[in-house]
């Protein structure tokens, strides 16, 4: 099994709802340094799983979607509560879609899973793992 | 599949039994950078694997009844060789222990697993995986 | 010379007044970690420029007053446009205050100086030197 | 579940064929941080996964015969293109000989696999990963 | 006194020319991030040493160039040993000369000086610093 | 100004001795990760402040002096409170007696002064500078 993992950050604003966050119900912000594996159980002809300079752009590109704003105001997200486990779940999910578009051309029919990694501070961080 | 992993570190003494280990074989000591990560398939109602904050509190437990300590001296540690993947099993044990006894509330009955790693230096890290 | 660093963080919300800092005008957030760095020409009797514990106590205490907060509501901020090196401005200034107030000991009267650096993601920080 | 991992780095010359590669295609470099992970179902009656200091001798020893050479004129690699993939593959490859030639003494036997991932910027990665 | 540091990574290949370089004499590579940091003894009307983000800009300019390349064959470094201290000094004089030409607009008669660091693994730099 | 920077680690145990150092008083230790930087206003003939690869090799010296020892018991520690800062004025100390004695050959003449930085935790660091 082969995987290349791409790295990219985003600065974003947000509250949590829940008591279980307390002063993090506040609105406060976070700097996500935000990883993108991709993996693949066989490498093309040109002996890569997908080309990281690619896998780059689309990771960016999803960020871009959100970052420097406050996602308690996207209307995206309405409804959502923005931990760290849900933007690495909606974040995956951005991937997976771009994934089957075809954003990774032939890449995308040999790619057998993904795992978005969000890093909120040197000392916590949350992933969503998924199949493609 | 979701996961939450937080990080901590101690400081402790200790020496190695066994001829492989060298000059480890003497009293000498370690930074341990600590990192806990908890499995989940599903999140619950707030959107999280596990309070990041209550998991940061319960690995900071643990390590508090090992840091700052020679283990060599350690009662509950006799007859044991605290290498590092032997460091990894009893702090994951210990955390498994607390999450079986409700530490996490009503997380631990979804929770599926435990990944503890030890990093020794920045060339050298030990881990160990279990279920929940 | 000597100098004892020790580091911290703090997750916040702002936004930046000005053209110059395009999309980082509109509501955001930041992860900032926090290097608070105390110089001395001379170690004490215990063989220490300040205690490392209590060093880390004061820059965690400066950090409180300012983490989970949107930086633009905040009444002690009011008029200050918080960006990296303002923020690192404040805080030094604030352990200088405290240093100044006796919360390092008998050390306040040895340290030359301070150095605060904020790391606003992997690719930026910013610095604010100043004599004690 | 246990695993021990070992850094290393190495520093080469290449270039890569293929459109996709873009300006990768001149001849350029890489400090390639190379992670070597052992994995293992138990430990052995030392406690450990292999020797850390075993490990890192036989990483260093795979890497020796790469580093300070152009990756294009090495007569081992004539028609592989050096890919992060293809060179995670490799390494990985030549770390199974060695285990299966003895080189982790008795641990081979009990050695369950093992992920080779090189770090070729801060911000990109590959990964190779094998049973034993 | 303050400073805001942006970093950015190049990849290259060269040779060195000396004994004292041993294998480093063969053509091989090099990822090199770079940290420049500018310095300056006031903040401008908008509270910055420089705008983070052209800071990142000026940089990017300079290193793409010199990365992908072999710097052997770079006609700009005819006769120069591409040492990791030269680079630095290299990049260096060309950010001070963009300064000068007023790349960083109104900030550049404020910059009191700055320091060019390029890590070429991770346990070597180097850093060249200068007066503006 | 130009410098070189080298890092290397050492494991050791160790107490302290003092009220101020709380929990630390009892026997436990440190991977302290060092960093020895060398300063010089000019590059020689090769184009570097110091070889990279001979810089490494005199740190490794010095901190084999050290490692893998409970330094409460080495009898040219006697009476030394080893503390981050002590140690790192203690490994300053050894660097510079080694470049005067001709370690670093002719470099040696045209070294202006050191940095030994030890970093004891990811949250925690101290540094001792000198002249040369």
């Amino acid at each position: 099994m082969f995987s290349v993992t791409v790295r990219d950050h985003m600065m974003i604003a947000h509250s949590l709802r829940g008591e279980t966050f307390g002063p993090a119900q506040r609105l406060h912000g976070a700097t996500y340094v935000v990883d993108a594996a991709f993996r693949s159980a066989e490498l093309d002809s040109d002996g890569v799983v997908v080309d990281i300079g690619r896998a780059g752009e689309e990771l960016r590109a999803v960020l871009a979607e959100l970052e420097y704003r406050n996602l308690d105001d996207e209307p995206s997200l309405a409804g959502v509560n923005t931990t760290t486990e849900m933007l690495a779940l909606l974040i995956g999910e951005r991937l997976a879609e771009r994934a089957h578009a075809g954003a990774f051309g032939a890449a995308a029919g040999r790619l057998d899973g993904l795992v978005v990694t969000l890093h909120e501070s040197p000392v916590a961080s949350a992933s969503y793992e998924r199949a493609l």
